[in-house]
This record gives structure tokens, sequence and C-alpha cells, in this order.
């Protein structure tokens, strides 16, 4: 079985998933100026969003670049993980309309789960297809398998402990989740110059 | 005719079909932690959906390895059949907001109707590629082709069954709903051992 | 350059057009029961136009199955062509909620004007590719060429002809729309049998 | 790395981005005929934005043309580009609402700045794979790469000019991202022409 169509697939759930996103930037208040600068949390939610969910496609990529073949249990892990991925626009929308209000410690802790749940879901992705190199390809290298397995193992527990921190204080609970989505950018980075 | 163009287009819907349910969350009530709780239908629908959803991509997928090659009647099947899973989005929405309501049966039914029109629709799909192996593959598994029509041939009448429940009890019927999804994706596992 | 990207972008629009119509179908009355058996002119307004945008792509599929390279003036002709085809949702809407009121001429005028315009860049772009075989593939085959050439030209007349109407009866024209949707699903399969 | 995967999510970007603007096109007023014309700026937004997508799709397109391989960083630099780009339907509802209204100026500004850092971000896609040729095919044709440079260079300037226009007349704003929009699709002619 190709893994052409789980890329299809999978990239289409990625590709909409974040520009739904902007569906939940509006602007209903008036003067319109005042109304555009007031939503300013809206752009953060858009921004840490989109960056995270560009972020797990570009990771997503790497992953796939080393699976040679799925199988149905692979597919249907892929299925659970994307349906964590489709439901980040309800918490984003959460966080940007309750940052400031009394809401804002139930937003980032449903911002938090999902994330969390996502994270879980693609190490369960990741693990299935690699522990005893189940369905990497013949090729695939020792040491890029050992930087994804290494680099993955931390996510949720970055998500569990941000998610935690909302109990106490929401809008630190958000300036991490956009730490942690930097910290995968850059981290990306240092990983693929170890690739290089 | 080459069957790439119809598996991007399908995926593409597939895809979006998915992607939407989650617009159907809705949390407008307030205080919003207690309105997360509160609409927990939501979320249920929106698992049960996504993952029916992605039950039928991954037997779509199947279908097509064996698919060779498509002519004209096939694609307006596959149409139809799209149009049919497109439209789940729509009763996904009734049963979330209606299933502790008075609206709990028609909201059910309409759920199951769209579930069986997609089943049916599903089985003309397949049957019209497989009769006679009219579109098949020229090395097309025999078994795998006959464990395919083995597994569709239920499917019509299991959703119409748990649809015609709801007219006693909308509760049961969205429980069979799931047990149905739940039941697929471990009938695919042991039709997928059956394969190896 | 080659197709296959322009066919992805294209694919996608097409199925995100589709797929959006369901947004259109909306059940916000009391009780549910009724509600759902009143808004039947919404799932007819679904059932055509997602058919209509369907035998569009079926169509599309068949013209890139001809031609072999693309040049600028090409790509955006198609990109207007899709502006037409992703403009629909919203007539349907219009269609679906004002069918049984006053806004019926309105809004079947304005669903046809959108058709009529969608056949006119479908003319366009097939022409700019036919004529001198400018785009054709080297191994076009001329009888399929000279078929979709004569299946394309009364199409914006069949459209413009269905929108004059509406002028007097909307309903009528509604009807008429519906029907060549269904013609062209038959004439395709006539069309195809030449091909055969 | 192949650069497939990266097209695949690019386009399905595209298209949703493009699609999603007509969900910007709502009809509420009454009679329905009297609110059909007088919705005009929402056609026009409409166009405008599909058409800027459109072009920046074929202008994508060309570039990836030239592109060989990607690395980490060129697709987070494509994240953000995307970013901006799905960000477009927002303000072109402002446009569409407000052209009219006491909120014209921030409606065009948040166009203008919202196209402004779209060509930024396309102009760093750019440069970084062309720089050096860092990741250029290497068969990329000199004269290309140096047509897409020159034509991409003036492009933050005309929508940062536009945008400043819009301090004083939001309409003249708007005219003129209309009229960068047609000299795009004018100069892409030019521009194929040299190419061919």
């Amino acid at each position: 079985m190709p893994t052409s169509r789980l890329e299809t697939f999978s990239d289409g759930v990625f590709a909409i998933a974040a520009t739904l996103l902007i569906l939940d930037v509006q602007a209903t208040g008036s003067p319109l100026a005042h109304e555009l600068l007031r939503i300013w949390p809206s752009y953060l939610a858009y921004a840490i969003s989109f960056l995270t969910i560009g972020i797990i496609w570009v990771n997503h990529h790497t992953v796939m670049g080393q699976v040679g073949r799925v199988d149905r249990t692979y597919l249907f892990l892929t299925v659970g993980f994307l349906m964590a991925v489709a439901f980040l626009p309800f918490p984003t929308r959460l966080v940007a309309e309750h940052l400031r209000g009394t809401g804002a410690k139930a937003a980032a802790l449903a911002y938090g789960i999902t994330m969390t749940t996502t994270a879980v879901f693609f190490q369960g992705v990741w693990f299935y297809a690699a522990i005893g190199r189940r369905l990497l390809r013949e090729d695939a290298d020792r040491r890029v398998v050992a930087g994804i397995s290494r680099s993955y193992i931390p996510g949720p527990f970055l998500y569990l402990g941000a998610t935690l921190i909302a109990l106490a204080s929401p809008t630190v609970s958000v300036i991490l989740f956009g730490a942690i989505a930097l910290f995968y950018v850059l981290e990306s980075s240092l990983f693929a110059r170890g690739q290089g």
C-alpha cells in the first residue's frame, strides 16, 4: 500500500485546519479602527495556531520521509492524529475570545488538552512505525530515526506542563504555548543541521 | 483515464468534510468552564463523525487500490457518493445540538438516513467496479475483492437498523452509530490480517 | 510547465466549493422534525449544486486529459473559471433561502448569472487550449476534441435561457437548472460511449 | 527532500483561502433584489482577492518550477508566507463590509498591511532559494531566475504605497489594489513572453 494517498489526505486536513483558523478572527465592534486593535489576542492565537499546525506538518513531512509503507492500523492512528489536529480551530477561537475575560482559564485548558492529545497521537504514529522499524523504508537513516524519536519524546510533557500552568495563570500558559512552537521551529533547524 | 485525479478530488472532499465538522462545535454559553462540559455531545458527535469519515476514506483507499481505470459512470457514482459524505456535517450538527432536547429523534433520523445513503452509494461504487471485474486492475487479488464485497454488503442494513431504532430511542441509536464505526475499525483490522 | 499542479489546485477548489455547500443547509426553526421537512429547498439546492460542480469537475477532467501543457494565459483563464465555480455556494444559499419567498426571482437570477458566467469561462478555457491545437497533447484524439467542442458550445446558451425564464417564473427556472445538470450527466454518458 | 508535498500543502492553502472568500459575500437585507445590488463592494472584494490569490499561486508555481529541493528553513518560510495568504479572507471581509462606511480607512489599511506582509514573505521565500542558487535546480534558467527576482522586488513597495494612500483615501487605495493585481496579470504575460 503506497504512502501517497495518506499524504494527500493528511496535507488536505493540515491545509484546511490551518486555513479555517482565519474564521476565528472576527471584528464586530465599532469603531472599526479601535476594534481592530482591541482584538489583538485573535491575531496572536491565529499566528501561534497556524505556526503550530505548520510545524506539525513539517514534522509529519519528516516522518513520512522515513516511512516506506503503511498498514491499516497506521492509517487509523493517523486518522486519530488528524482528528486532534482538526480540532485545534475550536480551542483557538476560545483563547482568542476569552483570553482577557473570565473564561481565560477554561480556554487555555481546552487549548492545552487539545495540543497534549495531538502530541500523544503524533508519538503513537511515529513509534508504531519506528519500533522494530515496522514500517520504515529499507534505507531509513539510523541517525535521523533516532533524532526524530528523541525530539518527539518531550512533546506531550511540554504541552502537559504548559496546560497545567493554566490553572495558575492562563496568560503564562499561552505564552508557553507560543514558546514551545518557537522552540520546535529552532529545534527543527538544529536537528536539520544534524542531518546535513 | 487514470485514477489519480479521482483520488485527489475524493481525498479533498473527505479532508474538508472531516475538517468542517469542527465548525459544528460551538461554545456560546457562560461561564465558559461549565459550557465546555455541557456541550459534551458536540465532542462525541465530532469524534464519531470524524472517525466515520476516516473509516470511509480508509475503505475508499482499499477500493481504489483494486481499481485500475475509471469511466464516466464510475465518476458520477463517485460524485453521488461524495455528495452523501459531504452532507454529513449537517446531521452531525443536528445531533450535537439536539441529542438532549425534543429534537433528538429527528436529529438521529437525519444522521442515520445520511449514513444509510452513504453506505448505499459506497456499495454502488464498489459493485459497479467489481461485478464482472469491469474496472478492476488486471492483477486485482481475487480474495481481497471477495473480502471487500463481503464486508460492504451489511453496511446499509446496519445503518438502516440503527436509524429505525431512533424511532424508539435516539440515544440508543447514536450509541449504535458509534458501535458500527468501532466495528468497522476492528473488522478492517481483521480483514487486513486476512490480506497478509 | 507540467499540468499536475494546475490539476491539484483546481481539484482543491472544486472539492472545497462543493463541500462548502453544506454550510448553506441550516435548520434553525422548531420543532426540528417540521423544520427538517420545511427546508427541502435547501436539500434540492445542495444536490443540484453539488451535482453541477461534480459535472464541471468531470468535464474539466476530460479537458485536462487532452491538454499537454499550460502557459500563463491558460493559468489565468483557469483562475477566472475557478473564481466563478467558487462563487456558486453564494447563489445556492440564496435559492435555498428564498425559493418560496418574495426574493425567489432575484435568487434564481443570481444563480443563473453565476452558472452562465461559469459556462462562458469554461468555453474560454477550452477553446484557448483547443483552437489551432495550441496546448493539446501531440496525440490528442481528433474525435474527442471535436466532441468536447460540440458539447460545450450550447452550455452558456442553455444557462442564459434558463436564467431569463426566472423573470417569468423562478420555480421553472430552478427546475431547468436541475434539468441541465441531468442533461449533462446523460449527455456525458452518451459522449463517453462515442469515445469507446 | 522532494518538493511535491510542499506543493500539495501550498496548493491546498491557496485553494481553501481563495474558496473561503465566498463566505464573506453575505446578503441579509431585504428586499433581496435591492440587497444584491447594494452589496456590490462584496463582489469587487471577492474578485480582487480571488484574482490576487490566483496570481500569487501562479507565481508560486513559477518559483517552484525553478526550485529543485527544500530544506527546513525554506519550509518554515513557506509556512509564514502561507500564514499571510490564509489571513486574506479576514481583511477582504472588512473591505467588503466597510468600504462605504466610517470604517473604510481601517479596512483598507488592514487589507494593505496583509498584502504587504504577504509580498515581503514571498520575497523571503524566493531570495532564500535563489541567492547563491541555494535551492535551485541544477538546470534552472539564468534568465528566468533573473526575471523572477526583478519582478518580485517592487511587490512590497507597490503594496506599501497603496496602503499608505488609504490614510488619505480608502477608495483610491482599493482601486490601486485592483490595479496592482491587474498589473501582475499583464506583467506576468509579458514576462512569460520573455521566457518563450
